[in-house]
């Protein structure tokens, strides 16, 4: 089985599927040990690693490489974050192949404008594209593949915009019209309930996918209970705990001068070499230096 | 002041310079932030972060790409990795110019042979080139660099090749005729003495770098004393401090099903928009937004 | 003098400056060989040489990469087309210092929206963003550039969008009031009557910028007597030239089944070893490789 | 039938095999629309489009980029230069999958050593290596592959470092049994006497495959009738040719002051649009611009 169809036969089976952040193929290879299911290809998650605003400051060609190196650091299905699909209908359709070919398993495209402002923020710019223009870009996605197993998440901004429920569940029917296998539904209200509302109308044929960076209390077992609900997806808590992880370090090292403490709790060099795959290459070693 | 003249003027003046490790843009910024001096383009942290070991795996220009942006994320001095050259004298004739161009305000280029392992493994393969080609590397460095505080540090791996003291000295001051600005000596015996003998025994005029991942116990008030010693690099703790973080986080979230207790602790989402420099970005959108 | 400053003062000093098109470091090496002053960093030709229309299918990244490698191949002013920033002046005041840093002496901006459709094809989209909008994109783009030196074209596209001589002269001077160093003005009609009005008429302080590719007959000779214009582009002969170059071997190597009449007039190896820097190489060698 | 059985059938039906070098996507294009039946990634025309030797200058990632980027615009098998194979039989374990992903039908590895220098320059520096090393290069490669279809070509430079026939022979029957595919055999002779009698003398049993720049006398029909002799590469014809029509273009402009001297032979800038896939966009477009 392979990943495309792990993840289209998670999608159609109704088990609910775990997806953690990734910024980089290491943090990709601590959520496949860790046990998640796949990996998203955030660009929230690439721009803060590379310490700019989530607002297509980084070139395509950046997340792309990410992406494939990603796909080649773990066995687990990668949904891609590919923003507002890097222009419109043309653009989708040359990008969507290429991160096909970059190992990823599934597509996600927003209905903001390009540029996007990271959905995070309070008071960003949030703007969404009309339904039939967006309809355009679902369509062409679908139409690139090559591989029928590829899924092509449409996500709707309706709710993160203002624009309410009605709205948000008018483009949500729209997007699956246009052949999209799956719908994200983004919030940022604190609480669950607006998320609920909206999963509670849903008449839809195909999957939910949720991202409950803002409602933290829902749980797995809430959402799988909710049967809608195909792919919950943990937006940033890799690069967060990445970064908790370093400042307490650095804090500590510059307080006592020295490395001395942090070393005694750190994991040891050797741990991360074999994250990094040793044991792999010198069995290559053995077998092909001559 | 440039960047290049604060490095420059540390190792003239003899004040201990720290420089953390750091794989990607957030993690050089989070080293400013806590107050180290330099930064470390590490070719080892890079190499983790994609997953794969550290023997020139990786592209050059996928390290050239990250000081890149390293440089553009900080005001901190950039001391970049360039492991052995990336081939011969004529591969370091072409790059030193491509790292100055990046950002960069030094290389550090070892004595080993393309591809090279790991410094830091039981068994790796550490084979030197001779002394000869090395102050031929060296040369070729210095005079392909634009500006003069731009400043080449030549690496011996003699003692990690188990060579001794005796040829380590001898290739440090080889290296320091052929032209180096500065000495980094490396060892990864468990206790300091190594280092300190040799550290006792050199003669030469210009500084040593030292990176104390074997023997933490040795601090910068230590080393400070020694009187010798220009730059203590902190080789790779800001990527033992991530894997320790995500692993924290990852296992709590498959373990309760859900983000809530990590939540709690994690830093806040506003806390990355911070770091990626949302209110620089905010100036700009009222400035010139229209 | 740097060749910011030789731009520079080309535009100050009323000289016509003439740029030649190139789509790699070959082509560029070629033009600085031909006697050209500086290089145009196209998209349309980077684009053509990919294969892929030109319109934003490629990403930023790529065009910069080609900007940094032709700034390290030649000498001479590189003037890069930005096409239309890559998004709104948030895009544009991240990635000017990148084409900065890149190596480039200038860019030059367009006032259409994103993505861009080229300029030459009849029936193609063609809308351009409000003057206000534009103007901050200009005025971002003068306070992003670290070297005063550095040059900011604007690049208005009311002709070829058929909004005529007023709108384009009411964009034109609305650029110039928002700082841009120059004004290039796009027609894609057969004469160059549409140009040469448009000339007449201009009342601004700063040069204008021609790319006569549709309306060949207009000489250098003839441009310079107009007394207005700094610098004119040829956009797209390179590539051009390229093809015409490669058709004709290809189709006489296939008829033909082999090589031996085409290596007859075809450069020898020799003379492409020398484009390469072959001699630079084998000096660095004789001084560095021992 | 996919890319990688075309190639694979060439070579087990023994039909001679046509390859024409390309440096961008764009000469692969026309190598395509001339009749070629593949296209030869080359190391050398990539090289000279970037004004750099052919020795290791460009990144490995360069060239991959390109070799992704002429996969996708062109129906052709490709077979692509991997050099020396950028490091020991441990970077070819890890190159390999990723010269694959990246469209590639097949792979050519010589055996130098690593930097390597340019085999058409007299006096160049041209070193073995060992050829129990460069077996286990070999079957790395092989056993790195994920498509078996997918070809190992083994070049051995033997007589281009003036080792001579009876060398030549027992590295390519090595080379055979280690794994590979098909033999390259490199001469820079200027006649076809010396790679005649190599023919003559092999008795293996996979294909050799002839670069015939040196000795452009022997044609096409010519190695057919030899019998053992499945492709032949033409190395760098595509961009002798680009250089050939640039350089007559760019010294009429500057003689003539002007471009409508050569406007009048170029090809027209619809010809341009045409190879870019311009009628391909316009259907997207019809399709999906809503």
């Amino acid at each position: 089985m392979t990943r495309h169809q792990t993840l289209r036969r998670a999608l159609v089976e109704g088990r609910l599927f775990t997806a953690m952040a990734a910024h980089n193929p290491l943090s990709a290879r601590l959520a496949e040990e860790a046990g998640f299911d796949g990996i998203w290809g955030s660009g929230f998650e690439l721009s803060a690693s590379h310490a700019v605003p989530d607002a297509n400051i980084l070139s395509m060609d950046t997340h792309l490489a990410m992406m494939r190196a990603i796909a080649a650091a773990t066995g687990l299905p990668l949904i891609a974050d590919i923003d507002t699909g890097f222009g419109n209908a043309v653009n989708v359709s040359y990008i969507v192949p290429q991160y096909e070919a970059a190992g990823a398993s599934a597509v996600v495209m927003e209905d903001k404008t390009f540029p996007k402002d990271t959905s995070l923020r309070d008071g960003g710019r949030q703007e969404l594209v009309r339904i039939e223009e967006f309809q355009g870009k679902v369509a062409a996605a679908v139409c690139a593949r090559q591989d029928r197993d590829f899924v092509v998440i449409a996500r709707t901004e309706a709710l993160i915009a203002g624009q309410g429920q009605t709205e948000a569940l008018r483009r949500a029917q729209a997007y699956e019209e246009a052949g999209a296998d799956a719908i994200l539904v983004h919030s940022k209200q604190k609480t669950p309930d607006e998320i609920l509302s909206f999963i509670d109308a849903w008449r839809g044929a195909v999957p939910l996918v949720l991202v409950p960076t803002a409602y933290p209390q829902l749980t797995e077992a809430d959402i799988a209970a909710l049967g809608k609900v195909g792919i919950v997806i943990y937006g940033n808590h890799a690069i967060r705990a990445a970064v908790a992880g370093m400042r307490r370090v650095f804090a500590q090292i510059r307080r006592e001068g020295g490395i001395r403490g942090v070393d005694a709790y750190l994991p040891a060099v050797a741990d991360i070499l074999a994250l990094q795959g040793d044991a792999a290459m010198r069995d290559i070693e053995a077998r092909f230096l001559r």
